[in-house]
C-alpha cells in the first residue's frame, strides 16, 4: 500500500531523477507535472513500485532514451566487480561463510538510485561495514536450511552492481539449484539481463527475465513464463525493498533480504532505516 | 518563481499539516490529492506562497475550521510573551539597541509552521541564540537611517508569536511612525488582527489587515485600502520568507528581514539555510 510518505517520496525521486540525469528545465517540469498528476490519480492501494514504473516510463519517453541509467549502472557494476576478490576472500576466510555472504548481499542493496539511503553510494564502505553488520542470525540459519531442503531456488535480483554483491550467496546456494530473475527491461538502475551479463553473473548462473519494468515484482505485470517459474519454485529469495513491497502479501515461502530505506518500510518491518533485514514469509 | 524544490516542499508541507492537525486518513488523502492536482496545474511562474494559500484553503474547507492553527498560534504567542521581559532587558542593556532588536525580530521568524526549520520550535533557544547572531551590521545601519528619515513605516508582520519578537524593533521604529499589516484572515500560523490583539501589539500600535489569506503579501490579492497604504508608505519593513517571495520583484524601497529556511531562498539570497538576512531592495 502506498501512503502519504510514499507520495512525498515519489516527488522527491522525480526531482532526484531529473537532476541525476541532467534533464533541462522544460523536461524536468514536464516530468514533475506528470508525476503530480499520476500520483493524484493513482490507486493508493497499489504498492509504490508501480508508481516508480510510471515515473521511469515517463523519463524514458521524455528523454527518448530506453536506458537512461545505463552509464550509472555500468559504473556501479565496475566498482562492485573491483571488490569481488575481497568479497570472495571474506567469505572463504569466514567461520560462517553463509552468514558473511548474506551480509554482503544485503549490503549491496545500498546501490539504489530510487529510494536512496544517502547522497552518494560508496560500495567499498558498504562492503567493509557489512562484515560485522547486525543481522538476525537465527533467520539466516532458517534460510540456510531452507536452501538445503529446496530442490530449486528462485532468486529475485534487484539492482545493477548489487547483483555482484549477491555473487557469493548465489555460489553458496549453488549454481545447479538457483535461477536468477531480473527485470524485463530497464527501469531506474534495476538489473536487466544485460546488466547480469556485464557483471559476469550470466556466465555462471541461469538468468531469466521477469518480463516487467516495475522496480519490484508485480506478478500481474510479469510474463506468463516468469509467473509459472515463480509459482513452481520450492523457495524464493527476494532482494530489495521494491520486491518486498510488491510481494509481501503473497501466499508463498519467501525470504526477503534488504536494507530498510524509508519510514514506510521501517514501519512495515518494525526496524529502523539502515537495518539489514531478513524477513521470512511463510506460505 | 516556484521551482521543483518548492513542489516537493508543497507535498511535504501538506503531509506535515495533515499530521500537525491530526486529520484522519480520509481527509489526509483527500488533501494530498488536492495538493497534487493543484501543484500539477499551477502556473509555476507565480510565487510559492500562492500555493500555500490554496493548500490551507483546502485544509480549512476539509476540516470545516476557519482557523485550524488557532491553538498552536495561541501557544506560540504565550511562549513568546513569557520571554518579553527578557527581550526588553536585552535591548535596554544593549550597547546597540537597534541591532539587538533586529536580531530578536529575525530570530522570531523561527516560529513558522509552513517552511519549518526544524521539527520543534523552541522560542527560548531562538531568543538566546539571537543575541549574538551574525547579521549584516552595515545593512542594519542603513535600515536604522532609513527609519529615521521616513515619515511613516509600514511593517509587514509574519507569524503569530513572531510579532512578539518584533515588539522591541517596533518600539524603536516608534509608535507614531509605524503601521503594522497582518493577514486578512487565518492562513497557517500567520498573524491576523486577532493574533495581534492577543499579543498586546494591537493595544500599542496601529494594526491593519492586508485583506488577503496568502501567507505572504501578494498585492493582487490584497484589499484596495491596503494596496493604497503600501504604495504611499515611505519605507516598508517586511518580515519572513513568504513576504520576501511575494515582494522581492517590487519596485519599492523595502527592507526584508527573515531567516533562510529552504534551498530556493538560499539560492535567491546567496545565504545558507538558517542565515539571519537583512536584504534591502531599492526603488
Amino acid at each position: 500500500m502506498t501512503n502519504l510518505d510514499c507520495i512525498e517520496c515519489f516527488v522527491r525521486q522525480t526531482l532526484g531523477a531529473a537532476r541525476d540525469l541532467g534533464l533541462d528545465e522544460e523536461r524536468s517540469t514536464a516530468l514533475m507535472r506528470r508525476t503530480l498528476l499520476m500520483a493524484a490519480k493513482m490507486d493508493w492501494r497499489l504498492p509504490p513500485p508501480l508508481m516508480g514504473r510510471d515515473i521511469h516510463r515517463a523519463i524514458r519517453e521524455l528523454t527518448g532514451d530506453s536506458d537512461p541509467y545505463m552509464g550509472q549502472k555500468i559504473k556501479a557494476t565496475d566498482r562492485a566487480l573491483a571488490l569481488l576478490p575481497e568479497m570472495e576472500a571474506a567469505v572463504a576466510d569466514s567461520r560462517d561463510p553463509f552468514l558473511t555472504a548474506i551480509r554482503i548481499s544485503i549490503a549491496g542493496n545500498v546501490i539504489d538510485l530510487g529510494a536512496k539511503l544517502g547522497d552518494k553510494i560508496d560500495e567499498r564502505a558498504a562492503f567493509l561495514d557489512a562484515i560485522d553488520a547486525d543481522v538476525d542470525e537465527e533467520a539466516v540459519g532458517r534460510l540456510e536450511r531452507a536452501v538445503l531442503e529446496a530442490g530449486d531456488v528462485l532468486f529475485l535480483a534487484d539492482n545493477a552492481g548489487e547483483i555482484v554483491f549477491d555473487r557469493q550467496l548465489l555460489e553458496l546456494i549453488g549454481q545447479k539449484k538457483v535461477t536468477i530473475a531480473v527485470r524485463g527491461s530497464p527501469t531506474i538502475n534495476d538489473a536487466t539481463i544485460e546488466d547480469a551479463r556485464r557483471s559476469g553473473i550470466a556466465d555462471r548462473f541461469r538468468v531469466i527475465s521477469n518480463g516487467s519494468d516495475v522496480p519490484g515484482t508485480w506478478l500481474e505485470d510479469c510474463s506468463d513464463e516468469f509467473v509459472a517459474r515463480f509459482e513452481a519454485a520450492d523457495l524464493i529469495v527476494s532482494k530489495g525493498q521494491g520486491n518486498y513491497e510488491t510481494l509481501y502479501t503473497m501466499d508463498r515461502h519467501i525470504f526477503f533480504l534488504f536494507l530498510v530505506k524509508c519510514p514506510t518500510v521501517a514501519m512495515m518491518t518494525g526496524s529502523p532505516k539502515g537495518t539489514f533485514v531478513i524477513e521470512e514469509k511463510e506460505r
